[in-house]
C-alpha cells in the first residue's frame, strides 16, 4: 500500500478523442483539464476546463500550472505554441513528433530517411512544380496540401492531363504531389511507447474509407505484415524519442507496406481497442504521458469498428445486435464524425 | 440510420456506484443527473448535480424535471421521498424492491413467502424478544439492526449467555435476530431484468468478507448452485415486478443455497464485470431503467476483484502486474472503500 501522486494531464482539444481518453482512463484516479476554445456537450461534464482561445497566452500559463503533464487529440498547433507550452510543462508526444506529423512532406521524408518504403512524392510550391512532378511521377497522381488536411479534404486525384490544367490558376504553396498507389487495401498500426522506450503494439487494422474518410477497421492477424509494420514503427519511435500513442498508416501492395502518414496520437482505426483490447489505446496514451506502466495491448477476438457518419445509427438496433454503441453527443452534419459501433465476431 | 431520443438519468447519491455507472455508460450517450448532500472528487466533472438536501422538495422537483428516469445507488431513502420522486418521474429499481431491500426481516419475510431458504429469524424489539429468540434459535446467533447496517456495522454476534446479558440495557427496537450458519462460504448474484421482463444473470460471484467488509470476489462456475440462485432470484425479480441490477447474496451450506440478503441496485460484488463480462452491470442497470436492450452478462474468463479498504494499492505496482485499477478518489479513512482492483487469470 502507498499514498499514490495525484495525476492531472491537460489535453489541448475537446473533442471526441479527449472525450474517449477521460471516459477510459479516469478510473485509474487521473483527473484531467481541457483547453479549448468552446466546450460543447461532446466533453461538458467531464473534466475541469479553460475556454480561450490558442493565442490567450495567460489562460494557456493557468491551465499548463493546474496539470502535471500536457497532450494533445489533434497535431495541428503551431510551432510556436507547442514550444510555448513546452517550456511550461512536459509535453508529450514530444514536439519533434508533432511537427514532423503535421506535415506531410516531412513525414514522408523521415520515412525515406530510415530506410521505411513509402511512394514517390515531390514538394510542390507552384503549379509549374506541379507540371513537372507530373513529368517524373507519371498520372494518375495525387496532389495533397502538406498541412491541415485530413478525412479526404485538401486531396486531389489527378488522373488525366485535364484535371492538371484545371489547377493553372490555384495557389499551390505548401503542397505535395504522390504517386498513385493502386495498394490492396490499407492499414494501420498503433502502438504505444512509455518514457522509458517500452513499446506495445496493437494488432493491424484493416482500414476501409470512402471519399478519404475511415469507414470501417478491422483487426487482423497477417503476421508478415505485422512483422514490417513493427520494425517500422519502432525506428520511427526510436529516431523521435516517442512517449505516448503514435498512429502509422499504410498502404499494402502486392504483401508489402508502403509508408502512408502518420499520427502522434490515438487514431480513429483504434476506437475498437476499448472493447477489444485488454487496454485500449485511450488508456495505454494517458499511461505513458504519465510515465506510469504500459497495459498489455494484446486482444483474443476479432472486431469490427463502423464510424457513424453525418447520423447516428439506431442505438437499439446496435444494442439488439450485441454491438458497443459509441455517441459522442455531436450536432449532427454532413461528412461529421458523430459515433461508432464496434462488434465482436 | 435514426434519430436516437436523448436520454437523462437522474442518481440519488454521489458515490462511488454512481461514478462507476457514469463511467461505464456515458459511450451510449446517456447524460447524467447527481443530487446529493455535496459533491465530491469521486464524482466531481462526471454530470451535472444537485447539491441539496433531501429534505428539500424544490430541488427535488428541479431535479426530476431535468430527468426521463430516476436510478440510486443506495437503497436507505426514507418511503416518503421515494414516493415523492415517484409520482414526479419513472423510479427504477421500483419503490416496493427499495421499501424490501432496505429492511433486513423484510427481506427474509419475502423470501420465506417464496419458498426461497433461509435461515431462521425473528423480530426483535426489545431484550426480552431477545431472551427469547435465544431460546428458540439457541446459540451462537445474529443480532442485526433491520435497517441502515452494512459493511458488518450494526451485526452483532452473539456466542455465549454473557454475550446476551451484555445487551440488557440497549434498545433494541428495529433488530433481527437470525440463527447462526456455519457456512462454508458466501456467494452473490447479480442479474439485470428488463422492462420487459427478460432476465439476463452474471456469473456467481464468490465473495470472502473480514469483519463484513467485503475484501474478494472472483466469479465462479458452479452450475449446481447457479441453477439454485438463478431460479430464486427470477422468484424475486418477477414478485418485485423488478427494473435494473438486482443483487442476491447467499451462504453456501452443504451445497445449498440459504437467502441472506439483497441489495437492488449495482453491487461491489459485480465490480469484476466492468473488465470480466460482455456488458458491465453499471452499463446494464442504466440500459434496464432507460428501457434500452440489454447486454450480454456472459464472461469469458476468471477475475478476481479486491477491495481496497483504508488506504490504496500501490498503483503501479498493480499496473505491473495486469491489474485494473479502480481509485474512487475518495478522502482516505479507516476501513473506508477507495477503491478496487480487478485481475483476470
Amino acid at each position: 500500500m502507498s499514498e499514490n501522486k495525484k495525476l492531472r494531464v491537460g489535453i489541448l482539444g475537446a473533442g471526441q478523442l479527449a472525450r474517449m481518453m477521460i471516459l477510459n482512463t479516469r478510473h485509474l484516479g487521473v483527473q484531467f483539464v481541457l483547453f479549448c476554445e468552446k466546450i460543447t456537450q461532446t466533453t461538458k461534464n467531464l473534466a475541469d476546463h479553460f475556454e480561450a482561445s490558442l493565442e490567450d497566452k495567460e489562460a494557456l500559463k493557468k491551465f499548463c500550472a493546474e496539470v502535471d503533464v500536457v497532450t494533445f487529440e489533434s497535431e495541428n498547433y503551431e510551432e510556436e505554441l507547442v514550444e510555448f507550452v513546452e517550456n511550461l510543462k512536459p509535453l508529450y508526444p514530444p514536439k519533434k513528433a508533432l511537427l514532423v506529423a503535421q506535415d506531410r512532406l516531412k513525414e514522408k521524408t523521415l520515412a525515406k530517411e530510415l530506410n521505411i518504403p513509402t511512394n514517390k512524392f515531390i514538394k510542390i510550391e507552384s503549379y509549374a512544380d506541379l507540371l513537372d512532378a507530373s513529368q517524373k511521377l507519371g498520372l494518375p497522381l495525387i496532389l495533397k496540401a502538406r498541412r491541415f488536411g485530413y478525412d479526404g479534404k485538401l486531396q486531389f486525384h489527378l488522373k488525366e492531363k485535364k484535371d492538371l490544367l484545371a489547377l493553372e490558376n490555384e495557389n499551390l504553396e505548401g503542397f505535395l504531389a504522390e504517386s498513385f498507389v493502386p495498394f490492396s487495401y490499407e492499414v494501420s498500426l498503433i502502438a504505444v511507447r512509455g518514457v522509458c522506450g517500452e513499446v506495445r503494439f496493437y494488432d493491424l487494422c484493416r482500414n476501409h474509407h470512402e471519399n478519404g474518410i475511415l469507414m470501417e477497421t478491422r483487426n487482423i492477424k497477417n503476421k508478415k505484415l505485422f512483422a514490417q509494420a513493427k520494425e517500422h514503427m519502432q525506428k520511427i519511435m526510436e529516431h523521435l524519442n516517442y512517449t505516448g500513442v503514435l498512429t502509422l498508416e499504410f498502404f499494402v501492395l502486392e504483401e508489402e507496406l508502403l509508408f502512408n502518414e502518420m499520427a502522434p496520437r490515438v487514431h480513429n482505426s483504434g476506437h475498437w481497442t476499448i472493447e477489444g483490447a485488454d487496454v485500449s489505446q485511450f488508456e495505454n496514451h494517458i499511461r505513458a504521458v504519465l510515465g506510469l506502466p504500459l497495459g498489455s495491448t494484446e486482444s483474443s477476438g476479432s472486431y469490427r469498428m463502423l464510424n457513424c457518419i453525418s447520423e447516428m445509427y439506431d442505438r437499439n438496433q446496435i444494442l439488439l445486435e450485441d454491438g458497443y454503441y459509441h455517441d459522442y453527443e455531436k450536432e449532427p452534419r454532413k461528412n461529421r464524425k458523430l459515433g461508432h459501433v464496434t462488434f465482436s465476431s
